[in-house]
């Protein structure tokens, strides 16, 4: 959780600076990301699914202009360019018209150039706005709201520029780092968790989502719930045992998926006609490590493998009671995005959980409103309620995810085949 | 709950026995459906999703011949007919090849008559190995299931049936039957249920499928449920308030469901030009009537109207749970299929709560495995599990549904999108 | 061509008798063709492109209803069945709504009885009505087009019931027939014609399509064409020659479809594990024979063959011109469809073109309007003229044209990617 | 045609000379065409059918490195960049791989400035080569081929820029331009033309498309064709008179796509609320012009808008035929591109034929090899012939057609739905 809150709990002054200096942080890193990438880069949209550069950056912008600026200053609010109202909304209905998911690719203008102009433009109105005035509780919410909506975007500005570099076939490098060397691994165990009655969600103060609320009770039978993520290593052995072969050990529609989109191993790995296996990364192609932790794989994968295992994928309730237990400390966790490193690290020691910083963990739980989950009116409140339906919860973090983004409550969300996301396996076992 | 358990847990000489005589009437009750049926109608697959007729009632024979006759009679059985082995495999990897399944409708040979020829052959066998030698437990878990198996299709010939004959212009009339009068609905109450942990699934004895179990504990936070279902007219009131019309009130996903199938209304309701509203029936085109049970919606279309009301689907733990308290039934419930009407029925009384003989409850609840769930080793495992992504929970039963197949523990699955089923609404509240 | 012109252009009395007579003997055809087939034969619509067989008979009669008695009868005719007029419509807009094509096979009711029964009432209508009154020789065009128009259409029964039966994995047989054996052919030589005006096109006496018409004058470069079709052991080196693996062989468009569909042989040809060859044939399974004219393949694959053995497709004009000289006798041609055998046969002496009862012949000549093409007035002038654009024409006729409906002039048309007609390749070569 | 001929007939070494001065001509204005375009504007793909800029312009290069380059330097030549081999072949088969069509939008990298700096190192090289040795006749083929070709793109990434740029809704403009006025046009009148053989294609001398030889002889009936193309005011009569409602004026195949696609006009036209006509062009939206040359429709619009008009379209023979008849001239012709305007012009004096600078014109020929056609050995032979199934040949020129780029025997040539080319209507009938 960011610091944002330890000062922001004292009063609403406080809070309204601690924010603003949380938005100069935030904000300039979004624009510190695209270093080395030029327009052109920043232009691609490689699958409907992902977005080009540039409209994140326009897009987070629109949400603090949108949502910030326009209702605080009313009829003094004079719109940067009112093309933009339409062009990088993303899905709020409530704000009108959007221009379709799948085109984003094709607006080379506004140029990159323009777009942080734009930037430039709302974030020197926001901090003139915050410096100058008290705002409300209710809007310092939106603000803080912007900015956890920013951080998500960041997260997902990389996992789209993975794959739109991907797409090229001279499978350019975004940040030049060091590959890291096998150093071992220590064994998985299983940590045994007791049944009764146990609490999840995030509690009344402080920031969360709304899909974390409200914290509610629920009945856990016991299990056990593994030490650390499942490495490439391991998931070589589920290839190597023909797991993509063998139909009994995949969900019907995930065979199906596995069948049309010719899957025979993780998303962004290659096998040479040698056999060698290598892997695309934010920092060029690599020699497949097998002490990593392994990534880019489906919930249907993460599924077949737990089966093969004789073992299955652990509840949200589970691996979010279970996350203590496992010493997981979400603050200060240095496998967080830093600017460089773009992939999963291996343990400094033998106590990594691989909770938070290296891959998120599919969840054998849908994702689904908590028990009296309520939606904020108006256009924000559609942030997180109409996607309830068909997909699958994540839970823990990546090294893409941004230092100040996590909580043990925190829930991710995809489609089942969702597999450009850093999505790894924790495995879980009824007792 | 069949009346066979009954006797079943006396002795295994008894089970076999009344299994026997179940056996003779489940067996019966399929061909009895096709009276008055033509081999042409029998043949008809208006979507991959409905199978033809007899492409189910070779289906259902085939199961008895694969995992009855062939394990029980070993070198003694002779196949009916070896081609029929890949012809009416439905799903199980596990026997080997399947011919693919929108191609069902295109199967006129075997022609009708050689399918019920493959069926008498098949119930003689079964008849005569049953009635000669006492059966293992195993078995006759095998032959239970069976039976479940074919209650299950038999719901499906009539859904499926009704969209196949719906697709021709001329509108086909299965059975005659008047048309029944609004008679009025007693208000919809909300019944209070207090929290606390509660039981959900089957217990240990007893036939269930294997997704109903293994009973567990749950917490439930307070709620009130509905004294009954939605009317069609109550859902009328929903079109004319323009529900159809309003992304806010639905999920995403179903927002671009409704726009590209064009939905306006449920599945095979008719408005004509002046207004009036018609729906298609297995007993012909009636009036709508206003005071009968909604159905034929998707999950989608009952979350929205839920939402336009103010209220919320039930989970399916609180429906489970509930169901006692609102006084269904099961045995004895005279909505169940009767061989002639084949829609939902306006209550006989005040208190009909419309829990299992009118339409299926579309739930909150994604279809996900019980704490504990195992599947069955070998082909017959396939049977639920595998299809444990993407779906949603219906509880209840409908007036599809024939008699001996309920449970309050039953859980009935599609994806959200699905309309062809008799699947309506019952709402739920926070406390 | 038929006899009816003969007599015909005597007098109008004459040509009435002489086409109520041919009426009689096509209107059987059509009928006997189904004799061993069940109802639910006739129901199975393969693909879009493809009708029921019932669909076949209905529509034919529909066309008798619609174009003869309708206009003749005015309001002293009472329709069969008023649903009839959509439900069988083919694709005259002008007529008014028609029945989606691809859900043909949906249509169970009318039965198959019924349509016989539809078809018999309509019959003796016509009959009735051409016996008892002169028709004007519009009506009698239009009486001898609907023959026509049904012997197209028995061609197409025969073609698409092969492609129903083989989606059938039980591959039924629709006539028994002995497989004819080897017997060698003659070596295949080029028939040089010379350069100059010549003229093709049907004359404005007796009947011909009117696509076939006005006759003209064409311009012919001096060219050679091929003494008979290529049989299926030619073909057999050019897939041994790696033909469906060389790109710089195919139209580009053909490779992309090539591709696609995974063609490696003509449709309905099978290659067991060690290699022999097998054909699907509406008389069983055969053993493929080298000797026999090959056929069901598309106009790429015969572009590609033609290029691979450095030769090229005729032209129509060329075809059309050289069929004469190639000593084609249409009359009489006892490689027509007789109501058993439907294949290609091979020649009974060394002097057989090929040219009207084995296959059709692609032509590198795009399906266009001749100079001077007009259509008639009305939904008959639906008939041909919509059709032209995006199809190569097919010369000759098949093993599966019925007696009576082949002419010189005669321009069959299908999609360059058509596969189930009996289609075959002669080749040409430039002088 | 290209001044280069005039001189390279007489020596080897003057068309060597020629074809260097004609090289820097041509190869300077692609790169001067992107004046005013930002590096992201050329990396639009708005559509498989159309190319990035960017693509267009290394694809050119390409062409001179693989088939001038590479041949004459041997082992002297060091490739600019291996990957560009791959990535930026179109369709050469013999050429080896290729990158997907449908991805040539993410290719971020190389940047435009690498694709500039390429275009620079081979213009340099080719120049160096043709200053420094004497190359061989059919290497100078090869030269002046490329030069053609490069014609071809420039006029494509003009059509192709325009799709591109229509799909930003913020409808960037291209090149700044007065709108023209309306001045009226002179009546259309029809020319007559006698029967008879006659010549078309060019002739052995001189450069042309493989496509357009070899000259021979046809046969014409009588004919007349229209002394200019229709108008945008002609064809709004059309629109107003239900021409877009009226199945009977459509082939069958344009009838499903104008409803599939939505067609109610020609590509780019709109209409406001107010009924008033504006239509999107490179040089930004303007009022729609009635006196101007209609364009950006589909053959099948054309088609039927003959048909409505109670004429046809012209065969390509009978326009060539015509052309000198028409009086159009099309060396200097003003009206080919000249660097602004964009958009068909309209006449200036009464005799304007708008042959070759306004508009192509579509002609009921589908685009097929002429009599005695043959393609060159290797991979320059794919040039036109793999082409030649379902499109329909073009005739004259646009006013994106670049100086130098036409001759009376051009064949242009698309699929009968394509609307983003300038494509217009002549008319002609029978006599």
């Amino acid at each position: 959780m960011s610091s944002v809150w330890a000062e922001g709990s004292g009063s609403v002054a406080g809070r309204q600076a601690a924010l603003l200096r949380e938005f100069g942080r935030v904000r300039h890193l979004s624009v510190a990301m695209i270093d080395g990438l030029t327009p052109e880069d920043c232009m691609i949209q490689s699958m409907p699914d992902a977005s080009p550069i540039k409209w994140h950056l326009a897009h987070l912008t629109w949400f603090f202009e949108t949502f910030v600026l326009e209702p605080s200053l009313g009829a003094d609010h004079v719109p940067f360019d009112l093309a933009f109202r339409v062009l990088f909304n993303s899905y709020y209905v409530g704000v009108g018209e959007r221009h379709p998911r799948a085109e984003r690719g094709l607006i080379s203008r506004p140029s990159l150039e323009r777009v942080l102009a734009y930037r430039q433009a709302v974030d020197e109105r926001v901090a003139a706005l915050m410096g100058s005035r008290a705002l409300s509780d209710a809007m310092l919410d939106v603000v803080e709201l912007g900015l956890h909506h920013e951080h998500q975007h960041q997260e997902l500005m990389l996992t789209d520029l993975k794959h739109h570099l991907w797409k090229n076939p001279m499978r350019p490098v975004y940040r030049d780092a060091d590959a890291l060397l096998d150093r071992g691994v220590p064994a998985m165990t299983f940590i045994a968790r007791p049944e009764g009655v146990a609490q999840i969600g995030a509690g009344d103060t402080g920031f969360a989502f709304d899909n974390e609320r409200p914290r509610h009770r629920v009945w856990l039978a016991p299990f056990g719930i593994a030490s650390r993520t499942v490495t490439c290593g391991e998931y070589l052995d589920f290839i190597d045992d023909g797991g993509y072969d063998r139909p009994e050990l995949w969900l019907s529609e995930g065979w199906d998926f596995r069948t049309r989109e010719g899957w025979r191993a993780p998303l962004y790995w290659e096998q040479d006609p040698d056999g060698r296996w290598t892997q695309f990364t934010l920092n060029g192609m690599q020699k497949l490590a097998h002490d990593e932790p392994m990534c880019h794989v489906s919930y249907f994968e993460a599924d077949a493998y737990a089966r093969w295992v004789g073992a299955r994928l652990p509840t949200e309730a589970e691996w979010e009671c279970a996350a203590a237990a496992l010493g997981g400390d979400v603050p200060g966790d240095s496998h967080l995005y830093d600017g460089t490193h773009v992939h999963p690290r291996r343990a400094d020691d033998d106590a990594a959980p691989h909770l938070y910083g290296d891959t998120w963990q599919w969840t054998q739980s849908a994702y689904l409103p908590y028990p009296g989950f309520e939606t904020a009116p108006g256009a924000v409140g559609e942030y997180n309620g109409k996607f309830m339906i068909n997909q699958m919860v994540l839970r823990g973090g990546s090294c893409a995810t941004p230092v100040g983004h996590l909580r043990a409550s925190y829930r991710n969300f995809f489609p089942a085949q969702t597999r450009w996301q850093f999505s790894g396996i924790r495995l879980a076992r009824n007792a």
